[in-house]
């Protein structure tokens, strides 16, 4: 069957700029060795497989608009269909790695023991298809948002029953993701939040993620999972406020909980935006406090209140994000997870390839631009410059806490200090940025 | 000079609903005793010395509109005219404090020695007014954003010398505000933030911030101030992105910098919506975290992008914030600054005054619907009953850590738990909070 | 089957404020005369079939969480089924009216033929349950959104055939909405606008859109519909962009075209504010413009940025716009459509009936309100009173054309005129609503 | 004065790709021709005086940052030696046009007649320097929102005298601008709107404003001056709602009161975001509409909700924009005006260089991508192919209106038209997009 969905039963060839084929890469080259490492190797692109493989083209206005063979019902023939075409999409990609919840994978068994045994079955299936494919596991999650036993939460939940069920169903994408090889696992608490104050008890509910998250991160020592946990923050969408607000209150709450060791994050562009921040500062943030995981790339209408899962198509935006992770030193076990999905238009199966050639395109090149940025050097280097006053001596002084605030004051008034301010050079910055050529 | 500014010179009256005068209160009487003490007790309201006495007017677009006596010259003499007003303001008013920065009260010295000068000067004559008057101070603050020295932070600096000077200026005005008898102190970092990622160093200044914060706990021991510290968080504006986003970001902050003791939050209903948030939930956030202390009151217009610091109009917004103040037990040493400015176009001196007779009825009437809640009892009743599996077995043995991801998933397959969603009742609490009648 | 949905047996009582019964009219008594006329007749309550009865409470990350009866398949007996608990409703809620989509109360056909006679079918169906129950219906409107047929548009669609089946089914939904005594019908351009610019040709669909809208004045005309013609503006989502993207844009278009007397305007509170207006702004806008014809009441969550359609529950807000419109006569024969839905936790069949409540209570308050707000004077005199320089000399001949540029600027010149501003008053005028009480 | 405040005294020459000097053009060089003109003639790039010359960087909460010698005192010397400053600004950039308010060049005179006298006078001195350096106006406007005479608005003021006194100061600067060859002239209304709609009459507003654009087109006529008149939208700030809201507000505004002939567009990149539209849409709307004029060119920090009036730093999105003005054929009188201003940190006068040379390297790049998107032809074909049903019997039926409702409704149900959703090829068209190359 999936087979004939696409109209190419070759893997995607790298045709060069020059190119005149259209499902061709034109900058990635998942070959192309830089810096000693493939491009493949650095960044690490996966393919998601609910937008992708999953969601059937809905918008809170409409209905269906994709027609997949494997729609037309909940077995797990279906379910099987479905892996196979997403197996047969990821290797026309050429995409080292894939994502999944439980949800994506399997029918829901109508209750917790045969979605179990249908996991379980799938998990064999999934498995065979990434040894036969190649294709390995970035990360595995739950899906504990779209059934509607979790309408006010998994681990938030004010029944203790959910919690319960969420933490056992945990413990199952946990253990199969573990089983799969999974070098990430995702908690995306996408309902862990409110719709309104008034039903709603924050100590409580923190209380109880905190408990949550130490049980997943127990369980992991307990199994010897040696892949990274990986907290996605985002501000809302589908709550009113979510707990995971951003990467600093996600800092905040694993600090409380003595959590930090156990967690770091997965950073997603369009929940940055969500919460008013540059995807660049969530990750430049999540650096400087030792939590940077891995990404989630997309964009969002920038125009448009909601999420809307583009791919990417600014060079420049990627850019900035791969230069602050190539500035904490690249992925670790990290990657570039597409959580994209197609315009609800884009009905042909071939609009899957043209949507991920494009993104991956673009990845590619922000991610050479942003290797020249650092060869380049300037960026850093006036960076430098314009903090190394603080390597003197009262900089020094005064980080080392050797001057209290009157002896401060006394030297101030003593020496009249009157600092001068100097140029912030912003667009300066900004011409060396764009005048680095990726190409 | 102040005497003719207004157009009374007796304090405003209450007058009650069925009043007729213009310049009178219709639903706050300060006088009027509630649970033992008196409404300007509960409320504590503290008329800002910035917006108030200081801004001519002027937006980004447009020059002065305000024509104030004390803005003929930047002397002592008017300094002292602009105090002289200020009280005639308070008294006018009846309220009980006031706020100011240093900025606001004396002239820039041109140095800082003058500069100190100055503001001793006028610490004394404001102490002779504060006497004279009875009104007190409910906190004092550094302006460490309107000088150009501070154009790129003044703790998160480059430039330590910048640093050295803000921590000069800090000393002067936590001396002044404790010989004022202070009941606490605000550091708002306007500028501590950036323009650009480019020139910043996020872990860098990160660090500036925490040593600066210290220094300041380390001289409020130091020195016996026995008021609250506080730290006022916003997102943006004037800079692009602020380190102090929310108070999510400014727990974490603190957390991690083991200052959570040593500071408290004064948390702004326009900065709140600046980060998308209510103000309901900075504020029930913070008691949750523990770190609540002192609110500034005003209002944005939400279809503006900017911090537009209106005077509230909305009573059931003023009873949502003072609910959650009242549940976590009412204001200690903080209290309700109007942090709030006439429009522009009111250009009156009057309007001073019917702008605060409107901030402090509305307040008054949300305060008193926030306790008429409390007192009703139905909604902490609904939102005990929504948790309450929670101190069942399960939820018990959940939370005291009995059981590992294991022994749960053991639990949900062998019980076959099928927890079923039960209803969020949203619209029967807003009913029941739309209902409770304040007058 | 319905009579089981609900508690209760008996139309919602009106009890007063001092009653205890939780479902019972609070401020809205529907027989209290107001004006000679009862407040039934002044508000125009009706209520929407999709989001009471159709809508299974899914959102972009969640399943259906209702769960009614009818949602047990797609037959006409189910669709009858809804339709009986419809009218219980209605009729429960003693609202005068209702509306609904095509879409709403028949099942789709599979094909024009079919499903124009369910349609047919089912209006006989909602015609008895009409006369029996004296519900009546303020307009009808059809669904060109939802079926992937309009995934690009109905009027705007590059393919006309779509156009074409469009143009069909509105024209048997005027004629079901005639057939049922509809007071007017409304057109909402959901899917009319685009999600990209590169595939759009904005002349082209603008002379499309143009064209149906005279289409559909044209048969208005030729069967005799003595309703009004409505637009809905929106400015997006589900497009990225709608070409009815508020009052001012709406009526630009009808300018251009000649359909200006063709159209009033259907005015919703949460489009109002996602396209950057207050919902007063755009029908006050609406009525400068001799375009106000009825509207939609919802509030959205002005935290979050898409459509949350809640029902309104303040009365500030609605003061304001039940303002507008009596400052422009009232409504004729439009009404206040509650376009608005539970939210996806309140599951209990109840909670509709609370949430109407609420709504009909608030629109009561807000209504009342603004009686006494025009009753009192105050506002309209003020208002009167800034702008009656223009009654006078000056003002009637540069009205009248009677200067041109350069005699005025001769005048200024020889005048010396320097105009000096005076207070825009915003504080007064918002005490003086403030304290307009309603009660 | 000006020679020093540079540290070139040189043209910024073109250095190409290849080069190393900071101070070059790397992308722009004026004389390059393409399609048969230079560069220079395609892009007509004008420098904005009040931005560049004017501000003295401040922002709502600091001071001045900027420390240039004409800002010494309000003198006509300073004027002028402002005006020296700027033609050798406008000379190192080899920038064709600058454009200007009254306020800009001249010291307000305290009055009616000394501030035109100034005007006056400054108009000999800058046309003495346009007749030195060659530098050409490309508009030239009037400041009707900076003195607090305007704080109500100026042609919608409550006072006509105001009304007069705006009207006189547009006749001397129309004059002023006619008789420095200006190729346009722009209004655009900052005050001209509303903080509250209590003390706003819309209708009277809206009919004062068409009287005030009336009289401006009735003196173009009369004068003779052969420039375009240009109304430039915004939608708020300063004032809370802008009666020029959007393109489409404007043009509905025009067409209600004749006035569509007589004037065009000026649009600005962050206005149309502040509009809730892409930039590219404003420019496509007004193209359809006939309204197309010049643009405003700069860039808002998206998650600012201010105007923050940035240089332009993104290729694609001046591709995107200048693709809309090559579909309608490039600027006839309008040109490439940079309403843009340096961060408010970037004090050194060179950062004016550097900030104007980004912004036209930037355009320039943009501009050549856009004519390569339009010499490729795929965008276009694609989109013409989407839209050949129209060409067809049926499309030319309709939209001929051979066929009424019923027609229609006939057709569709005898041949059973079932059609079926064709892919937008949204991906594809981004694709296209980006792999169009500039260089």
């Amino acid at each position: 069957m999936a087979e004939k969905l696409f109209s190419i039963t070759e893997p995607v060839p790298y045709a060069g700029k020059g190119g005149g084929e259209e499902l061709a890469f034109r900058h990635y080259d998942p070959e192309e060795v830089v810096d000693g490492k493939t491009m493949a190797e650095h960044l690490r692109f996966a393919v998601c497989y609910w937008h992708s493989l999953c969601w059937p083209g809905t918008d809170p206005f409409g209905g269906p608009t994709f027609d997949r063979p494997w729609f037309k019902d909940d077995s797990m023939a279906s379910a099987k269909a479905k892996a196979d075409a997403a197996f047969e999409l990821f290797s026309l990609l050429r995409a080292p790695f894939f994502c999944f919840h439980d949800a994506d994978v399997r029918p829901d068994g109508g209750g917790f023991a045969q979605s179990r045994a249908n996991l379980e079955e799938m998990t064999d299936h999934l498995g065979a298809l990434m040894e036969t494919s190649g294709v390995k596991l970035l990360w595995g999650t739950a899906n504990l948002f779209t059934h509607r036993r979790y309408q006010a939460g998994a681990a938030t939940n004010p029944d203790p029953e959910v919690f319960a069920y969420a933490a056992a169903t945990v413990k199952d994408c946990l253990d199969a993701t573990m089983r799969l090889g999974g070098e990430n696992y995702v908690l995306w608490g996408g309902r862990e939040g409110y719709e309104t104050l008034l039903n709603t008890d924050l100590a409580a509910e923190e209380k109880q993620l905190a408990r949550f998250l130490h049980l997943v991160a127990e369980h992991r020592h307990k199994i010897g999972f040696k892949g990274q946990l990986l907290i996605e923050p985002k501000p809302q969408e589908p709550t009113k406020h979510q707990h995971d607000f951003d990467v600093a209150t996600v800092s905040g709450f694993l600090h409380r909980h003595g959590l930090d060791k156990e967690y770091k994050l997965n950073i997603e562009a369009g929940h940055a935006f969500l919460a008013g921040h540059g995807f660049e500062h969530e990750i430049a943030l999540a650096q400087s406090l030792g939590l940077f995981g891995s990404i989630d790339m997309n964009r969002n209408d920038l125009l448009s209140g909601w999420d809307t899962d583009q791919f990417p198509n600014s060079v420049a935006a990627c850019a900035l994000a791969y230069y602050e992770i190539l500035r904490g030193g690249g992925f670790g076990a990290g990657g570039t997870n597409f959580d994209a999905k197609l315009r609800r238009q884009s009905i042909a199966p071939d609009d899957l390839l043209h949507a991920h050639i494009g993104g991956m395109d673009t990845c590619a090149r922000g991610f050479k631009l942003a290797r020249r940025m650092l060869a380049d050097g300037r960026l850093e280097q006036l960076r430098r410059e314009r903090y190394a006053g603080w390597s003197g001596e009262l900089g020094a002084d005064l980080l080392a806490g050797r001057l209290d605030l009157d002896a401060i004051a006394k030297l101030v008034a003593e020496r009249g200090l009157d600092p001068q301010p100097k140029s912030g050079r912003q667009e300066l910055l900004e011409n060396i940025f764009g005048n680095i050529s990726v190409e």
